[in-house]
């Protein structure tokens, strides 16, 4: 006789708790196809629970045909297919590992967390309902004009808050922009250059090449086949190059004759500490071939998931008929908050405090390198701009081995030529690209007198 | 001479303004190439303004490449390359129009506000500098354990929180499985079917084929070439129709023999109101063949943007391996609140007061549409599940003249003809697909006596 032991448990009615014991042994073949089943009397008395419960248990396994009842002899277990459960092999759990010192990183000091809880108070406050009705799928109106005057005051660019979509990351909107642009163009990427940049591309389904770069940046009669071009122009990534005006106007005029476009990542314009910031490709394209990108993760914080594109009329209009399907993918509730942060002029103190912060950082790990045994050693160079700057070192090392010799010494340190998707030339040897965002000056101190 | 009126405007300092303003008319060719500018000290004479300002603008055009230097000759504005500004056609804001009786939409009644902003605040007092740290791009620990959790609870799935992978909206999630599957595979959809799904599967680059359904469910013998099959077994919409387990069983078995795939979008099963839920083919599949979807965007509003998947093992082993370098797309601070919103049983309370919520809006609805005189010409169907039923009507009219004689009543309605791909058969006509979720009930009664 089937003996199990039912216990109750809170929202599981006692014929669920029973149907289940019932189907784990049809599924695992304790009950095998044909078996017979005691009648629902013996089965209630054995169990001491009312016949009501066996009858609500055999009734659903009835319904989703675990067994069958041939009428006046009983029920009889289903030939139900099935297969052993699979042995499931752990999975780790990937963690950060932890390292005293880490120059890889982003920093999240400072981050206002008083101003942003009374914003997301006010917002809940005043817009009630309305922040559950579906949304734009380019972002609300609210966050685009906050978006937009916020362009103007920061960058001069003049945007339509309807040229602007929000996307939950930046990876998000690099899939939309494949799927607009299509997936039969050649896609060009800075090298050196963000490894996932390439990577996000080729998961896309595009055909992804380098774009070879001199000292001006991107160098547009190396494009070849290319239709489509990735650059950040304000701040290459790791080099940390600037591309001049004149460049700019050369890239932008390949686009117009190759039919192509510029995707333009401005991703950390904000924390230059020059105080000539050049104008946008954006600002200077006339003829709809560059989509302007940016993202908010890097100026709030990395688990604060809302950026942003603003794409020329023709390719707006292109993503309306074509892909108006999709959703806007950040909830209301959080761009609702951040309109308010930009408008409130908060996000532009944020700024400037992060600004001041990190250039006294910056400062000071200067100051520690200079210092350290080393110094006559290192060279610094593209220090004025982001959240990072390259250390050229006078070694013999290998860059595996002066990598591995930050490591054993407790620093998190990538080499340039780590970089590089194709082959390293000289000068992009025996240098370390330094984040020094989210270093901790004196474990830095403590970390290079032991090399 | 140039003149131009600077207005001091905050945070852009007065060369700036001055730098804009001459970039602006090189740009628009006002200032043709070879033009000779002004001396430094003419220029500051004429605007009134200091020699250092003139000197700031012309260095930073000097720096971008707009104008260049004789020596002791002058500045002279470069040849570059431009267009005029394309005239920007103006863009329609694409607003949802207006009807008095909306029968197509989802419903965001009872929204806990208060409940959601208390844990909102909690989230940024409890965790505070934790929130702003790189998120597990699976979405953070605390998610996934309570989503396990309550999958246990309400489904009675056995699920391990490192399958599960969170993210802004299953048109997000849907992408990357077209990533982590391939398209090389050919996907099978419902028809007839939520024609967006099959939009997202096209655009994403995959070719997308009709899976033909009878009283069961998806064929399996009918679908072809197909290796990945996207249905909603329990709860089909626009029919209604449940799958039953001896179906389920076939479908998986064709997986296992296929190689192939099955995707269980689970989108509505929490507004069921009969007594006797279906277990998920998630938890039927011991082969590793079932990827299970859910959103919160049903359920708590379209504007929350969380959804997540349960990958089999093996193949979140290769989403690690291949899409690793994704970011998490829902933001910390949601993703906390949310946590604790399950943890605490606000969810479970929410969901039934929903499930009453609808079921008495379901009855009213049903109750008026009894009243109207044309009762005796309509059968109800499939009214036990989701938030929606189908209305059969006896009428002459096309299903076109029907949908458009509902709209001049002020009654949007589609359907269910509408949702097939293919061929509609004849048991598909005459028959609305009746979403209830946001109908005002006197509205409706009004409007069917203007039909």
């Amino acid at each position: 006789m089937l003996t199990y032991e039912l216990k109750k448990s809170p929202g599981v009615p006692l014929y669920e708790a029973l149907y289940r014991c019932i189907r784990g042994d049809i599924l695992s073949g304790k009950l095998a196809p044909g078996t017979k089943l005691p009648s629902k009397r013996a089965l209630a008395q054995n169990l001491e629970v009312s016949k009501i419960t066996v009858e609500g248990a055999y009734d659903q396994l009835l319904a989703e045909g675990y067994i069958r009842s041939r009428e006046k002899v009983g029920y009889f277990v289903e030939e139900i297919d099935r297969l052993p459960p699979a042995s499931v092999p752990p999975i780790r759990e990937q963690l950060p590992a932890q390292v005293p010192v880490d120059l890889t990183g982003t920093g999240t000091e400072k981050f206002p967390f008083s101003v942003w809880s009374r914003l997301q108070r006010e917002v809940m406050l005043d817009y009630g309902e309305k922040l559950l009705l579906p949304l734009h799928n380019q972002g609300t109106l609210e966050l685009r004009r906050a978006i937009a005057k916020h362009l103007s005051d920061f960058r001069g660019m003049t945007v339509d808050p309807r040229n602007i979509l929000v996307g939950a990351g930046t990876d998000f909107l690099y899939n939309l922009l494949i799927q607009l642009l299509g997936r039969d163009k050649i896609y060009a990427v800075e090298d050196p250059g963000y490894d996932k940049i390439r990577r996000i591309y080729a998961a896309g389904g595009v055909e992804c090449v380098s774009a070879a770069m001199d000292g001006y940046g991107v160098i547009p009669e190396k494009l070849g086949a290319a239709r489509v071009l990735h650059i950040s122009p304000a701040h290459h990534f790791p080099t940390g190059l600037v591309t001049p005006v004149g460049r700019r106007q050369e890239l932008l005029r390949w686009a117009r004759q190759r039919d192509g476009y510029i995707i333009e990542d401005d991703y950390d314009s904000e924390f230059r500490f020059d105080a000539h910031p050049k104008p946008t490709m954006q600002s200077l394209d006339h003829s709809g071939r560059v989509v302007y990108m940016n993202t908010f993760s890097k100026t709030l914080a990395p688990s604060i998931r809302i950026s942003y594109m603003v794409l020329p009329t023709e390719m707006m209009e292109a993503f309306r008929e074509k892909l108006g399907f999709y959703s806007c993918t950040v909830s209301s509730f959080e761009q609702y908050t951040l309109a308010r942060f930009l408008d409130s002029g908060h996000f532009e103190k944020h700024i400037n405090r992060m600004r001041k912060f990190y250039r006294t950082r910056r400062n000071r790990v200067l100051e520690i390198l200079d210092r350290s045994p080393y110094a006559d050693r290192m060279t610094i160079r593209e220090e004025d701009a982001g959240l990072h700057f390259l250390v050229t070192v006078d070694t013999e090392l290998t860059d595996e081995a002066l990598v591995a010799r930050c490591a054993e010494a407790g620093i998190r340190v990538r080499a340039l030529s780590q970089y590089y998707h194709t082959a390293v030339p000289e000068s992009g040897r025996h240098t370390l690209v330094v984040n020094y965002a989210s270093v901790r000056e004196e474990q830095l101190e403590a970390a290079l007198a032991q090399i």
